[in-house]
């Protein structure tokens, strides 16, 4: 952020006192009681061709490992989210693996022999029609309008951030705002929670192109916003993900090439045959439902509590995914 | 806390600009390259009878799992921690197991027939010694004194902190601060960061023994500062936790016996022969050069970084610890 948290941030972020009135006082559901009171309409569909498949080579025991990754739409990510498809429908991620596991940091899948210390082979061409993404901006923020807009958004959204002046939530996403000191212009940039995904990069002005992916496996590294391009979340099987042994080599690579974890394939939901196709919701954002659950998050009064935090980052406020029967 | 973030806690907040006029223009070592840069002087021993040494059976492929835990010492934890070293020195946690895994959450360890969903055996009795904790503040805040004691400690330690007046570290723990409305005492707890290491309870009033303790492995889950109490962080072989198969029961509890994972032993270092003794140290979070390691995690400028973040949560800067030889 250009700045450090100004008083004007301070007052927005009176929104804890705004949530407190709508809570009963009588009652203390759990957040996770809340949610299970949302109406029908309270949930978003996902878009099949916003889902990826991603199988991983059974477990030691047998078991499948299946990872459903959630793409992020349009405007912060249609370039590389353009490219993931491109990969996926060429095939080009099966056979590649997870390379790198980091605790309390990152797990990153690719071609073993591309941007890998402990490569041992020659990287994998990749397909055509990719798109070059150095003519985005991978600091993966964009400038959404003149300071004033904020006003157009619901005050009980804001969150204090110390990496933003605020932060929010957008149609799903956990998203950071700043107004330019200079300019006055406001940007906005998805944020680095636990089990959100981005594109790998090598050193600027590369941006990545999509072939190599990680998802995050610990306390939000959030000073990576705007630094690497998020493009989606895990939203069922991180579990196949955060288990996995660490790496022993630097940043977590696996030194043992036996180690890496083989990827079967990456498939985009909406082209398996629609009988076949896994459907998931998220808990609207924008919903009265969902307000209650982040005010419950913040204050947590259900009976094993004894004080309330009276505060909340947003990264510690996962929005509800399920699964739901097409 | 009892109030938003307030325009006092912001001012405070100005850290980060204090930070940066200590950092060189014309260099960016990244924060690692900074800790290694530390004299022996800036890191301070950890005492033996302040490392317990857990030791799990070995994983399936032989190899050891060891977890090194430094305990908390006074003033906030010095009840349970009396109780744990109990409970190490009469044996008592040789044989228990980890029983829960949930991700993004806790790693919980102890008798699994003693506040376990899916206990199936009798409960194993307690040692004698232990001291009752229904007269301790369960919340592990202290009152440390009035308000403008603050002013005795080094401004640039401040941080921005969405559940209390401020956070900053103190003795090498991160310590959470606010203000009492009404009384306008001070006071102060430690914070769930990843690694953390609490006490296990059940509801109000009890507070917990120290027979059953768990580790956090995900998000910071802030919300239970002051709900439950903290004693100890990891500091060697957190892998060993974070990384083992998430339950399928309620709360990740293992649904099936044979899935726990055996606990060898929990044994005080200080009971080792001298020459057996672990031997760690953290980097003295009271140095000129945790303030350079801090600013540097908050603004990174080494060449990955494009958007330095112009802020940080206390628990997106890990305190640096290491093992030394004797």
């Amino acid at each position: 952020m250009k700045t450090p948290l100004t008083c004007l941030a301070a007052s927005l972020s009176l929104s804890t006192a705004v949530f407190a009135q709508d809570a009963p006082d009588d009652a203390a559901p759990s957040p996770n009681e809340i949610v299970a009171e949302a109406a029908p309409e309270e949930w978003a569909a996902i878009a099949p061709d916003d889902l990826l498949v991603m199988t991983l080579a059974p477990a030691a025991d047998g078991s499948a490992r299946e990872v459903v990754i959630q793409l992020m739409p349009p405007p912060f990510s249609q370039g590389w989210v353009d490219n993931i498809r491109t990969l996926a429908r060429a095939g080009w991620y099966d056979g590649i693996s997870v390379n790198r596991v980091q605790d309390n940091y990152v797990v990153q899948w690719g071609d073993p022999n591309h941007d890998n210390p402990e490569a041992d082979g020659e990287a994998k061409p990749l397909p055509e029609g990719l798109q070059t993404v150095e003519e985005r901006d991978y600091t993966n923020a964009l400038s959404v309008g003149e300071e004033g807009s904020i006003l157009l958004w619901h005050p009980q959204d804001y969150f204090e951030d110390n990496y933003a002046d605020w932060s929010q939530f957008k149609e799903g996403w956990p998203v950071a705002s700043a107004v330019d000191d200079d300019t006055r212009t406001l940007s906005q940039w998805p944020v680095h929670c636990y089990g959100m995904v981005g594109v790998g990069r090598n050193h600027s002005p590369d941006t990545g192109s999509g072939a190599q992916l990680y998802t995050r496996i610990g306390h939000a590294p959030r000073h990576l916003d705007r630094n690497i391009a998020l493009v989606g979340r895990v939203v069922e099987g991180i579990e196949h993900l955060s288990s996995l042994p660490r790496g022993k080599g630097a940043l977590g690579f696996y030194e043992d090439p036996a180690k890496r974890v083989p990827i079967r394939s990456i498939r985009v939901a909406s082209d398996f045959p629609a009988d076949q196709q896994p459907a998931f919701e998220y808990l609207s954002t924008e919903s009265q439902i969902f307000a209650r659950y982040a005010e419950a998050r913040t204050n947590r009064r259900d009976p094993f509590f004894i004080v309330p935090a009276g505060g909340a980052d947003i990264c510690n406020i996962p929005v509800p995914v399920r699964r739901v029967k097409k």
